[in-house]
């Protein structure tokens, strides 16, 4: 079996953000000719599927301004230097909606967009919400309106192009199997 | 109700090369205060769902230089300058795995990572696929190897983090929810 690896023959960086670090690479192909890779390094995220108690799913309404629109996500936010994703989970849906939870499953992780990031996204499932009195604080430069929707409204926002995002969608289709595997 | 839209105030161009564009922009915040955004823009791309009538996933199997490893995927790629979603899902599906379709079904679209970048992702279902004796060769850069699984083992494979990247997560929980409702 033939290998299909890249071999980083030159790397420079062309971009070291507050968020992402961008580089340039040259690579040697699997058939000996070189091609040119750029990539983008992300520190990685976690997204939390919260349920409240009343079986609505908690989201923030947000702009993007990679978008330039608002959209409507699950509460979801970077890993800080050193982080458990598990952590970050619990901090992210405390700063952006003032929930605690009692349970936290860990669902799933998958990378945004093998084609040019190393961003991954760790997935969570929450459940037995409590509003916390006083929430920590949001980053300075963040801002969100909470918003709960059932499952039927969710569907709906997803076709109506208000949840609009890879890791939203995968919520709220993991939300319809789950319904569709145990009304079975 | 206060908008929650964040107004450029300036934009510098970061990067400029053949797949992604970086820029670095300060935006006024809707409580007036400045921030900084790191921005990354991309063409935007398009995924294949595509089922062979023994009614296994079309995959491929592929070196993704941005994360260091292989991983199996939904045939995928960029749209070209003033290329139709649909015409490019054709095109990658003939590419990278020789198959043409009788039909093509858009099912969604998503962005992949809206904290940073503007990288949309058209998801297509095809049917009816039959192999082309010539089919049209990929980029000269790109090595695939084609493999085609069943339900079953895509969902096994997404367990092993074989499968491990937002659209192909998306394609498999989409059949697997299509499955879950048709033998309710």
């Amino acid at each position: 079996m033939n290998s299909l690896e890249e071999k980083t023959l030159h790397s420079k960086e062309i971009f070291s953000g507050k968020i992402i670090t961008v580089e340039l690479q040259d690579v040697k192909l699997p058939n000996g000719k070189q091609a040119k890779r750029e990539i983008v390094k992300h520190p990685g995220a976690v997204a939390v599927i919260a349920l409240t108690n009343e079986n609505r799913i908690v989201m923030v309404e947000q702009y993007r301004k990679a978008l330039e629109k608002i959209i409507v996500e699950i509460p979801a936010g970077k890993l800080e230097k050193g982080e458990e994703p598990a952590s970050c989970a619990r901090r992210e849906l405390e700063e952006e909606t003032g929930y605690v939870c009692e349970s936290l499953e860990p669902l799933l992780s998958f990378y945004t967009s093998p084609g040019f990031a190393d961003e991954i996204v760790h997935v969570f499932l929450a459940k037995g919400l409590t509003k916390k009195e006083n929430p920590a604080a949001m980053d300075e430069d963040e801002f969100v309106n909470l918003k709960e929707l059932t499952l039927e409204e969710a569907i709906q926002y997803v076709k109506e192009q208000k949840i609009y995002d890879a890791k939203t969608i995968y919520g709220v289709q993991y939300l319809q199997l789950q319904e569709a595997l145990t009304t079975k």
